[in-house]
């Protein structure tokens, strides 16, 4: 489809927006015209709150998460479990795992997964500080919490071999038939596993 | 669903992002860390194109399409017929009409439609300005080209009598299946108006 914008200003802007991810041209230039119908007061703040979080945030120099300041919010207070560290893709996956309200100890972001696919070696991630912070001693188990892909199992495997010469409870989180969802219409690898991985029922 | 964000400046951004038409807080977070994982000066093209537009952008003293100058490259072209005035709703329909290369006249944009609903009447929308150019006795076709809404009709409507005094021909874009359409699956409002406005058939 030819796409004539009367204004380079405007092409310009559809665009940048164009470049995020998932964001179509048709939908850049919905966003676009809808951010020069506001004030120009509210399209200031629109671009300076991402000035000034690209310039001035931070990452948690224990953890990696993101930060306003030199350590987290998470690592920072004393009232969460140091002994425990579960350990993460990115992010998003630290938010979803404080969101349970389940987890009480420390995270740690490996900013990745291992991919040969996509070049993504040991090396581009965030192990060496993790297998750091184990050494020190103070870690007693190290939960892995990653996604169950390809890529998620070949990262567990590789920190399992890492951190096996240290005194520590490697755990992964259980994988299994989600809540809410019916036998019939999960597929057979998780159904499987889950009744490999049976844990014991009290009835209650 | 508590959403905890490790940074109060990614919380602003997230929440600046989320305030775009269809963007939720979870494609606003999603939005907001692909940034941070670009470079510097990327963000820099993306802030810096959504200011640059706000700031400059013109609407053209004639048609009131959107343009980097005062007048905009569709209304100073001379090659375009200026005696046919096609009138839209708004920038994306000139983009749609120009896109059809079937039209080679000038636009008219309303900037909205009369909507008593939204609170919308006549005087918020350029129809006086349309009146204007009508009056000055050079456009000899004026094409009603709004959507078919109860919005659009009651628009058409307000403009053939406002533009009645003047010796102008009106139209309208023609309603019927769309090309590529069955039948069968057509509604029967627009298959009725379809048989009530066929038009001759040439064989061709």
């Amino acid at each position: 489809m030819i796409q004539q914008y009367p204004s380079r200003l405007l092409e310009r802007a559809v665009q940048e927006f164009s470049q995020l991810p998932g964001i179509g041209r048709k939908t850049a230039l919905r966003l676009v015209l809808h951010l020069l119908r506001q004030d120009a007061d509210d399209v200031f703040q629109f671009t300076d709150a991402i000035s000034r979080m690209k310039e001035e945030v931070k990452f948690c120099k224990v953890c990696h998460n993101i930060s306003d300041q030199d350590v987290c919010p998470i690592c920072s207070n004393d009232r969460r479990d140091g002994s425990t560290i579960c350990v993460v893709e990115n992010i998003q996956d630290v938010m979803a795992v404080e969101n349970t309200q389940q987890f009480t100890g420390l995270y740690h972001v490996l900013g990745g997964l291992i991919s040969p696919m996509d070049g993504i070696g040991p090396a581009d991630l965030e192990i060496e500080s993790l297998v750091s912070r184990v050494s020190e001693g103070h870690v007693k188990e190290v939960i892995l919490a990653l996604s169950s892909t390809m890529e998620g199992d070949t990262t567990n495997f590789y920190i399992f071999r890492k951190l096996a010469p240290y005194d520590v409870k490697i755990s992964i989180i259980a994988r299994g038939i989600a809540v809410g969802n019916e036998l019939e219409y999960t597929d057979e690898v998780t159904l499987g596993r889950s009744i490999l991985n049976r844990t014991p029922f009290d009835g209650k």
